[in-house]
């Protein structure tokens, strides 16, 4: 496996209202997406940085994975997604490597991206995803 | 201000040596670098994938920053760091936007760069820095 750069950055807020301001006004970024992605009980917005996106964060439900980690960790950075090739046989070869992987086999992503994410009790605390543009 | 890419990001770890092993063998990326930082009470390890790198740290002291993040919030993504141009200017562009800022001025940072940090109190959670290559 050998990623081609850091695909995107997740970062977890309370509110997309409150931080897009931060991103736009005081770091210069635009924000060209929002979109709900009903299944991961969230909200995101898009901004583009160079090769990498920064990917924000919001929850819909207090319940959901981004809800739970706010509640116990506080906002802040929540994911780091690699851009790989062939995604399924680099997930088969993470776990091969004895890594537990949340995905076994790829899934869809917003933007249109095949996924799949590590667990970071196996990747030092890092919740690590794999993502590859859809062929 | 418009920051060209994110340059580095920061990743908290309990041991440089355990996890060193798994982006090289795991992730396929090189480690080409080892640097102590003796005034952040760090040890650093360097790897680069596309325009960013990845940077591990380990702390070498429990009271120092990264000993007490680990503490406080068990090892991880720690901070993001934008590349810009203009570092000076950078600074004194988002202090007057109301932002907490924690280095006023450029400090010299690891990699000869010259960075600033803004404050995760400001940056919905996120501790950010900005670097700029040394001219």
């Amino acid at each position: 496996m050998k990623p081609t750069h850091i695909e995107h950055i997740g970062i977890a807020v309370k509110s997309l209202e409150q931080a897009i301001p931060f991103y736009e006004n005081v770091l210069g970024l635009k924000c060209y997406s929002v979109e709900e992605v009903k299944e991961q009980k969230v909200k995101t917005a898009f901004f583009k940085v160079g090769q990498t996106k920064i990917e924000l964060l919001e929850s819909t439900d207090p319940e959901g994975p981004i809800g739970k980690f706010i509640e116990k960790k506080g906002e802040g950075l929540h994911h780091m997604a690699f851009a790989v090739e062939n995604l399924e046989e680099c997930l088969k070869e993470t776990e091969n490597n004895g890594v537990r992987v949340i995905d076994k086999t790829p899934r869809d992503g917003a933007e249109g991206l095949k996924i799949g994410f590590l667990h970071p009790k196996s990747t030092f605390g890092v919740l690590t995803e794999f993502c590859e543009k859809n062929k």
